[in-house]
């Protein structure tokens, strides 16, 4: 009762001109919205010293530390994952290439945590470098972007050639390093232009870095971003040569 | 003519008419954007069994469980803040008012984590029930949504008596539950119309609720959303006559 | 030549912090973006006293004052439109009921001019009204508001019930006058709930009345927008029992 | 506990899962929004041969085709605009220079109609060729796009060497074409760094060619877009070399 008074007192205090006029109409139950019931999901929960939490109830998992299941060759989906696992992570095998997930993705909210060798080796864009690939075409950096300078849309957040990070909050190498994405895809005419671009938003290491940042098109090491029209399209981890290891990754569709 | 033979032999390698054409006269370096460099940021820390880590470097503490130094009230900013803490949690003084920070915020990264009594007290809105109120007017609801059946834009996750959250990922009565919340703000002409909204996206748990989510103004009790132009406002929690408790908040401008 | 000089001259100009280096590594032909090579379109011709151009080559023309093949009833579907047709356009026969068009689109500009009655009766929502359905579903408000007072979501220009103008620039009674729709469909989850908002852009005699509003959801008389999901939807004009006209209507897919 | 049981009646009132319940309790008065009242504005007129209508009551006529009042030297603000004025129109006097407009602005609407010269010279970028420059840095290319392959996102109707039209409705060199150009203004941070990017959303002769398009910084002839903090800006127009002509230009701050 009080707090009902307090809000027509409350009514009073706004300045007259942006007042909403008639409120003796309205009723508390003209605003409520009761259906759809938003879905019941039960949150992951953090255990060891992950950076984020397992799966929740409507994720799939796509890496729990125990195989490969859900992953294929980049350069052929008929051939394993060329990625080796080991305690619980799995890391990239050099020269035998990237690897995708079997299922394929729309909108969706990505987990991933990965981790650059802590044998620190070469500098720039040869330092503990990887990517992952949105629907297998848009690259997220990942590099070992610790005291490592490069062009800030090649460093680790970045949209790989397009947008630098907001800021560089990444850890020192060895240490492991999480991402959590949050995209919705792009959409095409019957031209193959873009009227809905794509939209990322990405925290790394807890951290905004993109923040409902515009997708161009592809993310290539030479030439600018393209557009070409796609469906769904997998989560792909990079092979570019470096030990680089990933854990704890899940993705829900939106 | 030349040019169009060497787009026929484009399309061989590259995949069809969305090829770029001459990418010969490119050089990795002319998609390099070295400056400004991304500013360093030390990113926080999970300590104990917080569901977020702890600030990053260029975060504002505004509450490590030590006092309520960044708080006021927000029926008199003179007075102190009028919460309890105890054991590291802020809490709740029913009847005593709302608190909100002393520093006011535009664009933001907001972390807090939240705590409805393990008791169970009534329904619907009457269980659990607090707010946080972004600029000091537009509320994220915070309510036991835990088996407590209300109207969707009224349970936790929701732009009050606007939008539902996408899911319903809230933990039992008595357990911590996180926000991390990316805000910008709404920006106003001179006829007191919004020509740029503010928007939202809101994880719950880790669990996105709100994905860039337009706010469409106030969010009364009872009544539509109005907008009345403003700057920089504060972070207020609401009294709203429940035992709600607080911990672990930290904001970054963005 | 010159040209090329003084662009290298302004490079010197900028502040170095936000220059980009390396400006030696790229040519003019690294930016160029040559395919897909947008389709060519032949513009509408103003003639007569039209508010806009005739239909451009790639929009279908819902209406160009001869006839109603392309509207159906919206009460039945497979009854023919009953707007009555006259002097090059289409006018409302009261509670004879609404109009459609036979075929659905998703995104879309449209370019429809509107008239209401010369003779001005009522007041308020009961003057010229009637109204737009964006997919079938949203209505864009028709309504006579020159010098007739109603609630701002309400008048010549809101989104109904949801999003005012940002201006009002009608004209008088018995004038014609012009909408330029720029409209984006919505895309909905499994859970029905929306992932990307649609969104809209007006221009009402030539100014911008709506600027990339997010539509809410449906625009209810009585209650408040709710999400349901759907497809394709036709344009339909709405029988709300005054004399408004219509003429110069097409669209385009986008 | 009442209100809990009138929820469940509801349910078997309305239809299914995403009717709203408890619309007794909901009048047509409880979603009107009565303040501010937009503001009132004359619409502009449509006369001669013109393509867009006069300027609307609260525009400032930047050119109606009298004088260079509101246009400076774009090399230096205090010296007189060096195009020349004719029959109407505004013509870059090739060599002599860009102009800009006095005043600056933030976000805005403008109109402008240009015309190449009916005499073709040249090919690709070479022909017909100038720029409106949004905010006096985001270049929205004015090109003869008739019959004439250049880059996609050099022709007219792009935001330069970034984003292509999404088709080409460009007429006849020699005949006026028209612009109308709904722009929002970047916000940046402290960093530099973008928060809000800017949008634009075109029309070339009443047809869409930019759909709420992403803005991603400067548009150089040489380089890629990089992103500099500014305020409010002017327009400006380039001199490329061509005998570019321009005329009813008028804009209106949103």
């Amino acid at each position: 009762m009080k707090r009902i008074i307090l809000s027509a007192l409350g009514l009073l205090t706004l300045s007259g001109a942006y007042a909403q006029l008639k409120p003796e109409k309205m009723t508390p139950e003209s605003s409520e919205l009761w259906d759809p019931e938003p879905r019941l999901v039960t949150p992951g929960t953090l255990t060891g010293n992950l950076l984020g939490t397992t799966a929740p109830s409507d994720a799939l998992v796509l890496f729990d530390g125990s195989g490969l299941d859900q992953w294929v060759s980049s350069e052929d989906a008929k051939s394993p994952a060329p990625f080796t696992v080991k305690d619980g992570a799995m890391t990239v095998a050099p020269k035998k290439g990237g690897i995708q997930t079997r299922q394929e993705f729309g909108d969706f909210q990505l987990h991933i945590e990965w981790r650059s060798p802590s044998e620190v080796k070469g500098s720039g864009q040869g330092r503990g470098n990887s990517g992952i690939f949105l629907q297998g075409i848009y690259e997220l950096q990942v590099l070992d972007s610790y005291n490592n300078r490069t062009y800030a849309n090649g460093q680790a957040g970045s949209i790989y050639k397009q947008t630098p990070p907001l800021v560089n909050p990444v850890k020192a190498p060895g240490e492991w390093q999480s991402y959590d994405v949050i995209y919705t895809a792009p959409r095409f005419n019957k031209d193959g232009m873009v009227t809905v671009p794509a939209y990322v938003t990405v925290l790394l290491n807890g951290v905004v870095v993109q923040l409902h940042t515009q997708i161009q098109g592809t993310t290539p090491y030479v030439g600018r971003p393209i557009n070409k029209p796609h469906g769904k399209g997998p989560i792909s981890l990079q092979d570019h040569g470096d030990l680089v290891s990933f854990r704890n990754i899940w993705i829900r569709e939106l």
